[in-house]
């Protein structure tokens, strides 16, 4: 498959299916892509990977810009989007950060003083030149199919920084917002700062849809969200308005979706523990969801998936719109072949 | 504080505050515990520990007594709950476990087969002849103040010995599960056996009340909840009802609330994710509910957590009867000392 398929849906209209079911418009099929989509799942992904750490390859743009097209080549997937994590900008602004395989992001002094948080630095387009200059290649490469770029959202940056790396419970990160509600509001604001600045550098570079990923936002109630998370998600959500669609993506958010769609999303991602039509009932009228097989059932077997898939894309019906995706990432040890059936079932389902 | 105060509620009755508040009978105040309330934050508790593995303290009387103890002594909570692990009954009955420092239950061989499956045998009162001696002994020492005992539900059980230990994503035991639905509800039926004959043990012996720890149930749908866990859960509470009162215990359960109660629940453990007066409204008429402090608060320092407590003990109003926990475990690095003001503050709010 060439990365640049004649996909039938650009045959039909010049707006991506993505971009058409993120606004609510009809289509043949839900498009179908999956978070983490490109990464260890894919053997020509270790291949380019051997020998160069992440953040190297996320600073370069041909290493991007293969690895970006790769799960688009081999699985036929509706959306790529941008090889890049979500400390990246961070990192960019000269944040001490390694990520570390099989941890995650470390942080070299983790960020919980007003001086610490006074070192954070906006972030402007100069910094990651890596960034825009791959986006605009695949943006050419793909032809009709649409470039997902992202950012990690305030709290969920806050987070890594506070805690000094990945965190299960995120108790110093909580204590902190609570604690010191001042110190927090400053810094989940300056990391919106530097989200927004940097989903408008892949804007202007030309990604057709943004994702804000708020992975870890399901670990507060609603009212800590609300008072904590919200307000910052929605600086870097609601000045994109009408530029571009914008997911706004968490897990455990059963009781955060309506507060995650009034942060400024036009699609509320959905995990596995919420039906697709629960969810949009939840959100209310005009909702999109993208969502939201269950991970773990990609090595239960086909026959498992397949009633799954079937299930989720019924399920779907029941929003305005409706981005076929998992729960969360791919995993590793994921059989890719998988990945390509579901892409294809998908998209011989009966509208 | 001695290790059987004249409690203020036996004073009153002969029937303990924990045992009213769980048959929806009113109190004077909600009684208090903490889930993982006899162990590492407390400084007697790491002394005595001090050159005892894990699974050792829990075959000794003497010791499952002394932990189980030091909280009331310290923090003259309303229960007791009896020193253990979920793991117990499983090594007791000759499954090769190991619980290792900082990470949890480690199973010398993952058990994924019938054969492995039908080596699990039922566990008899025999096996765990320390448990009996030791809450006999505490339910004297103890005076007034009830003792809870408790169970591993099968799910979470299921998923250390499918695992190997503990998991993130469960994503071996969720594809397990769906892969090969007959054999899953083989191990699940027999873990359920398990659970039942071990907390009939500690009934016998004379607890007052039992908490089964689905610790991990948060992770499924409702759907795959209501088909692979639900049954098994039921098999353990439902035979003991009219013995003591049951609580059915998880995290990240908003989902599934009303389907914990229908397992034979009397009442439901909530993590601080769902206000106890919206637990209150899922579960229905005549709900009792256990919770919510977060965890992560109790390093927030005092204002915020008796911000917190008041808070929970108002929402808590919503339900027939409120249990005050935490919505998790006591972290390790906790200052026993804010447990203690916290016990203190529940006890001294107005009806």
């Amino acid at each position: 498959m060439s990365a640049s398929p004649p996909s039938r849906e650009t045959a039909e209209s010049p707006t991506p299916l993505l971009v058409r079911a993120a606004t609510g418009r009809p289509g043949p099929y839900p498009p179908v892509w999956f978070m983490r989509q490109a990464g260890r799942s894919l053997p020509e992904y270790r291949a380019v990977r051997a020998g160069t750490t992440m953040l190297d390859a996320c600073r370069s743009p041909e290493l991007i810009t293969e690895i970006t097209l790769q799960p688009v080549r081999r699985h036929g997937v509706d959306a790529a989007i941008l090889f890049s994590d979500i400390v990246l900008p961070l990192v960019a602004t000269g944040v001490g950060i390694d990520i570390v395989a099989g941890v995650g992001p470390v942080i070299d002094k983790p960020i919980r003083t007003a001086a610490d948080i006074d070192r954070l630095r906006v972030l402007d387009a100069g910094d990651v030149p890596y960034v825009a200059d791959a986006v605009r290649g695949l943006v050419r490469e793909l032809g009709g199919t649409p470039l997902i770029g992202f950012a990690g959202a305030p709290f969920t940056l806050a987070s890594y920084l506070v805690e000094g790396g990945p965190s299960r419970d995120h108790a110093l990160t909580k204590a902190f917002m609570h604690a010191e509600p001042q110190l927090w509001h400053r810094l989940a604001g300056r990391l919106a700062e530097i989200a927004r600045a940097y989903l408008t550098v892949q804007i202007d570079a030309g990604v057709q849809t943004v994702q804000l990923f708020d992975s870890w936002a399901g670990a507060l109630s609603l009212a800590d969200y609300t008072e904590f998370a919200l307000p910052h998600s929605r600086a870097v959500l609601e000045p994109l308005a009408g530029r571009v669609p914008r997911i706004h993506f968490g897990v455990n958010t059963g009781e955060l979706l309506p507060a995650m769609r009034a942060a400024g999303a036009d699609v509320v991602g959905v995990d596995w523990r919420v039906p697709l039509d629960e969810a949009a009932r939840r959100l209310g009228p005009g909702a999109v969801v993208q969502g939201n097989l269950d991970p773990a059932l990609l090595g239960a077997g086909w026959p498992v998936i397949d009633a799954a898939v079937r299930r989720i894309v019924e399920q779907g019906r029941g929003a305005s719109g409706h981005i076929f995706n998992l729960g969360h990432g791919v995993p590793p040890d994921t059989d890719p072949q998988v990945l390509t059936r579901i892409v294809e079932l998908v998209h011989a389902l009966e509208p």
